[in-house]
């Protein structure tokens, strides 16, 4: 610690770039802010993930469960679908899900392309199917010119639905919470209990999982490794998409980033609350049962990584033309 | 008209707030900007009318029906509410709702504050009640500091709620549209065809109803003048506050200010594209068969209705705190 104060001070020296020089050696590391190369991309995206007619129902759009009012989660134990359908898993949040090493818990989705494709599709949630939202899109003026200038044809299609709603959701990174601020050398970015607990985090063993810029979102675990997990849920997890016994109930580890803003908890959304949450991962994960005390310490650790939230000015949808199809949200 | 252009050279002449005085007398006024005095309630209003937690679910916001992406409005036939209800009646939009006279299609609040509370409590709407929507607001830390800042009391009540959300709403103007410019002065705001169709609505008497600054909303007409509307919906319109039967079938006039983004039209939300609107207002309530060419006219002007949407930064919802009421999307 003596050698990284030091270190510190030198880089409030020259300031600047130098800063990044002098990062803490720590298995989290800093979140960057996404960097735009394509403006236009990103804002045809914006639009498409606001856009309620890329569903059945013209009522449900990826905003609509991944809030980006609400940490890019609905804050739902489960989701709400098309016709009111109670969705089988917790929807994991948008946020910073660019870091994650697949999407979805059970990494069905290799990229987020692949990803922003699946909800509209699943007639549990926005029960529509690409061709029926690509004759919607393309049968709006607004829509074809955008797509037109961003990709250079005026041809919509699902690939680049889906590659520009990719591409806004990659700018949805979360950076400069406090304790990215402890880890470029603010030693007061921290108070002792937030310290605290991060240390009890990192020496107890959350870090096996809950590592990187993300603080998660790099491997799929089991769902209680030391005891096992009790849930309503039937979501098998990995094994799902492996086909192997030894996948069940493995899931892709969450990010903890803006975990704050994020609750309920977990791949079926059972804990409540973020102490509920630490107690239940310590017992079952780690075989540890975290005092009250220490569950107070990692849980005010836990609220330094909620970061500067994406803050943009609300798209405006172009509307539709006469030869638009009608949503039908009340059909059979 | 020779009058009015010599007003005009003299307005260009001496410009800025001149101008204001050689706007053409029309039965319809141009719009202005909201002037905001409360910028803090308005934020926190903003807040609110996007907070689905006021909702039973946790998943409906006064957004989802009133849509600031898509005119303030969910362009479906009639609203989705709580549980996939199929509401009653077609969603009219909260742009430029200050200036009507009543809200709702049959007036049964008399301001947007009175108005901001119907919807919570409906039992098809958002299925809440404005007591459990307290005790959420309540239990947010970061709402009872916004609610203290700006009321001076950290209690919060349904008073305030709808206070604040009416004081955003009333922000909700939409100036500047082609045809501001042109009641404004400037002769080359509208095309031959977009004036010819003003002449045909003035003439044709649609001004009798569609007036004002908002083009319409100033007073309750029956749908059907001429030749009765014929309709599945039930809605009785006025008749259903005053219980006189003579206010059977008066709804108020909706605004025509962005009815290119509002469709579908009418109380009941049948008319899907605005030729059909024009064409069966004509038929119904003037008598009056309009040519293809002539609805067409109409219509290039009614598009010049549409005005410079609200442009804001997509607000962030303060968390919930671990007694904060949970949302019950399933509960029976």
């Amino acid at each position: 610690m003596k050698l990284k104060a030091i270190g510190i001070t030198v880089a409030l020296a020259v300031a600047g770039s130098a800063w990044a020089a002098t990062v803490r050696d720590e298995p989290i590391q800093p979140l960057e802010a996404a960097k735009v190369t394509n403006p236009g991309k990103v804002e045809l995206g914006k639009k498409l993930f606001f856009d309620p007619r890329l569903s059945r129902s013209g009522f449900i759009s990826c905003n609509s469960c991944h809030n980006l009012s609400m940490g890019g989660s609905d804050n739902l134990k489960t989701s709400i679908g098309h016709n009111w359908q109670e969705g089988p898993i917790n929807s994991p949040t948008v946020l910073n899900s660019s870091l994650a090493v697949a999407q979805f818990w059970d990494g069905r989705a290799a990229t987020l392309k692949e990803q922003a494709g699946g909800p509209i599709a699943n007639p549990g949630e926005m029960a529509f199917t690409h061709d029926l939202a690509i004759d919607v899109l393309q049968s709006i003026p607004g829509y074809v010119a955008e797509f037109k200038s961003v990709f250079g044809s005026s041809r919509v299609d699902i690939d680049k639905v889906t590659s520009a709603i990719a591409a806004f959701e990659e700018t949805l990174v979360t950076p400069n919470s406090a304790f990215d601020a402890w880890l470029k050398g603010d030693d007061k970015a921290l108070n002792t209990r937030e310290l605290a607990g991060y240390k009890l985090f990192k020496d107890s063993g959350c870090v096996a999982c809950h590592n990187g810029p993300a603080v998660g979102g790099t491997s799929f675990q089991k769902m209680g490794v030391v005891e096992p997990y009790k849930t309503a849920s039937t979501a098998e997890g990995r094994a799902g998409v492996t086909g192997k016994d030894e996948d069940r109930f493995n899931f892709k580890v969450p990010t903890l980033r803006n975990v704050e803003l994020t609750y309920p908890y977990f791949h079926d959304g059972a804990a409540q609350t973020l102490e509920e949450a630490v107690e239940i991962m310590g017992r079952l994960q780690l075989g540890r049962k975290y005092s009250q005390e220490e569950v107070g310490d990692i849980v005010a650790f836990l609220k330094t990584l909620t970061g500067d939230q994406p803050t943009f000015t609300m798209p405006m949808l172009p509307p539709s033309s006469n030869t638009t199809p009608k949503p039908r949200p009340f059909e059979k």
